[in-house]
């Protein structure tokens, strides 16, 4: 059974190539350096680390464009689900109802389609278990912003008896930015999240100073963010005192901020800030907590979700009961949003969740076409298996360069693992090794190594990573 | 030449209908009304008037599930800038290019492709006059909350002398959204603006409390925008002394506001809110006051742009000196982002302005392919023209029904015209007439009518709409 998965990389991409290829003894090439610069005359390129070939891309190689070919386990930082110029992709992405919503991008909520029925509900089939309704954004941190707005007119909502009636005071006080109607209410998160880089989103956010600084931003909490020990099951009574020291933490917060926490939006695993995973018995606490003390709980799926912790949602690893109030997605699935089920959630009004697009139906489809894939080849299930694989062979490799792969994690997280290097330097330096031995690998916070592959990244390809690892292991001594 | 011109509608459509199709004795039609229940299980459809049938759509028509088909002056809410299923549009929407950004869709500040450069290039071939740089984004409202973050980052750099450096009180305490990393720094916005519906972009807008209510606002400040009385040309010392009210209540707030105000923020005519014009004299004294105070200028173009006025950009009929700072743009561009000309706000260090996907490759290729459609047969000319006859048959209309248009406004801004009608009743009604009569308008504010057609609107369709309208005022009584 687990050979026949294999060969579903092997079906979408058959001319996938058997190994990477380095052509230049620097990354990025000579060729990448000339076109970056000219680049960089119209665009902020310091961040770029190539430039990028897409239509020579293949599966789960990256071209660039001094002819490199590097296995690529970093996929746009998280969000190709299904490997390059993946075949079923392009043909949802050449379709007549494509490029209608190309050219005639609708304002839905004024003119919806006579397709956005099917394009909603093929989001909705993907959706988290115990979630049956949805409402679609463009990005990350839109998504996530939009379900703080949906928690915020349902928190108000809540202490008006969800009466559809405004006070005068409040219909006047909004107009200057001020309460009661625009209420003093705040979003906890946590210390080293990532949300986004918008105003709220940024108030959420809190792995590095560089995303926030000289942005004015709401004066909103961030709790502490259980820091476990490695390797878990050496480790539980340790970590289990760690969640509580965290959950008592989150309590007092909420008991004690200056103004009411109307919700709490946390990533089931930290990604930008770390890879800090989250136990089932944190997040599950936090969802009786939440309700004890009547706050919104909000799971940011935004990197985690679409399959590659070996579950479709991350958080379902830890089958919270009742599920979460509001869970936002964005990056693998191309489109974003937010599921719920409490139909509660929807304004009392109409035009208080609205804007000229809703949503972006181009997106829409690619994600359909993303769902069906992932469930008639069993990928999340694929990844799983593979996960499980990889994970063995670094543990492998922790024993012997065990300075370099520090409190590896991701343990049954389908691929979605990472590891710790003594300190940015270091980390800097393996990334690069990685990259001249044919591996794009990212890396996060300050000293870790992140694996992010799409869902068609297979055994021979964990082989391959694991080859090129140990060669540039090898090489940092 | 202006025949000429006339035909570029012809060449798009040979088959655009001769007149609107209206089959059904409601709008919504019977089957309309079916399928938006439907939809409703899945999305909410409280704000939609019909379900369009894109497919049948064509020009400047828009078809629904019921077979009508009515010439749209709408253009889902203004953002369709050359009419549906334009065939320039369908080639650039079938482009290998196109399919490659959809389901290869890249993280370009990271990984940019070999297009990024001319995809760009395309956007600064169509920027305002005096700006030659850009940033995307992906739609209004984040265009704006974009430019904010622009803004306050250059208000701050300025403060340190271009400086890279921040200092540890920086660095510590905008980890708990405290100044002085968290700066308490306002934009200033005017009463009746509308620039978006996230937390920023929300604490700016100030049209109807309806966008606002339960959502926490930034304490920022909203000036009075001038209110002029018409026909211009018959009120001038009125409308002058107005403007000189509004610009020392602007001054008034920038020297006294309870925090330092960082930018300015202002649509050159306040279009969700009412279609209210600023004068050239206002946005010039703007920039004037902005200079002497410290103050970013941006002007918010996402609805007032690309070519519906008589100019690609509504703000050159003002020929401000110097250019504005940040110009955002959106809607008719499908693309989005601001405009920029001073290489300082580009931010000191990257990841700054960052985000996944750093824009929208597929959206920058439509945004490019509209701007070459709109350059090469000279729809900004065009539309000047036809705006001039239809604005001169309404003010026939306006001495035969005074009171169905009151303040008709728009002369020498293309086909960018609205009027007002006593109350909101009424103007439903008469929308609600039009559609019978065969013409899709909409509404801003409590009581204005707004036209916002495609640039490929021509004369023979200001003549339907006309007769449709002098047809439904003469049901007015």
């Amino acid at each position: 059974m687990y050979r026949e998965k294999m060969s579903v990389c092997q079906k979408y991409y058959p001319n996938e190539p058997k190994e990477p290829v380095v052509v230049t003894d620097k990354v990025p090439g000579p060729k990448s350096v000339s076109e970056l610069k000219k680049l960089g005359e119209v665009f902020d390129v310091r961040p770029s680390y190539f430039m990028a070939d897409y239509e020579n891309s293949i599966g789960n190689y990256i071209a660039d464009v001094d002819g490199n070919l590097f296995l690529d386990l970093y996929a746009q930082i998280s969000s190709i689900a299904l490997g390059y110029n993946n075949p079923a992709l392009i043909k949802a992405a050449s379709s007549p109802e494509m490029i209608r919503s190309l050219v005639d991008r609708p304002a839905s909520g004024n003119f919806p389609s006579a397709e956005l029925h099917s394009q909603i509900s093929k989001l909705l089939e993907y959706a988290p278990v115990g979630q049956d309704k949805v409402w679609s954004g463009v990005n990350g941190s839109d998504a996530n912003e939009l379900a703080f707005k949906a928690a915020f007119m349902y928190y108000k909502a809540k202490e008006r008896n969800f009466s559809a009636d405004f006070t005068e005071d409040e219909l006047t006080s909004v107009m200057e930015n001020k309460p009661p109607g625009a209420p003093k209410l705040a979003v906890l998160s946590f210390k080293r999240a990532f949300h986004g880089r918008l105003f709220a989103t940024a108030s959420v956010t809190c792995s590095k100073p560089i995303h926030k600084l000289d942005i004015p931003a709401f004066h909103w909490p961030h709790a502490e963010f259980p820091a476990y020990k490695y390797p878990l099951d050496k480790n539980e009574k340790y970590n289990r005192n760690e969640d509580i020291r965290c959950l008592e933490n989150v309590e007092k917060i909420i008991k004690t901020w200056h103004m009411p926490v109307a919700a709490l939006l946390i990533e089931p695993i930290q990604s930008e800030g770390g890879d800090n995973h989250a136990s089932a018995f944190f997040l599950q606490s936090l969802r009786t907590l939440t309700l004890e003390n009547n706050v919104v709980y909000i799971i940011d799926e935004v990197q985690t979700g679409v399959g590659a912790t070996g579950k479709m949602w991350c958080h379902e690893h830890a089958n919270i009961k009742p599920p979460p109030d509001l869970v936002t997605f964005s990056k693998k699935f191309q489109s974003a949003g937010y599921y719920f089920h409490d139909p509660e959630f929807i304004p009392s009004k109409p035009y208080r969740q609205f804007n000229t697009w809703c949503g972006d139906p181009s997106r829409m489809i690619i994600a359909g076409a993303i769902g069906d894939e992932i469930t008639s080849n069993k990928l999340v299930e694929q990844c799983a298996a593979v996960g499980k694989f990889l994970f063995s062979k670094l543990e492998e490799l922790q024993e012997m360069y065990p300075q370099y792969m520090q409190n590896l994690r991701g343990k049954n997280r389908g691929t979605f693992i990472a590891w710790d290097l003594d300190d940015e330097e270091t980390r800097t330096q393996l990334l690069y090794k990685l990259k001249l031995n044919g591996c794009n690998v990212g890396g996060c916070a300050e000293r870790s190594v992140r694996l992010r592959p799409s869902l068609t990244f297979d055994k021979k390809h964990a082989d391959i990573f694991i080859s090129a690892l140990e060669k540039s292991l090898s090489q940092m001594e």
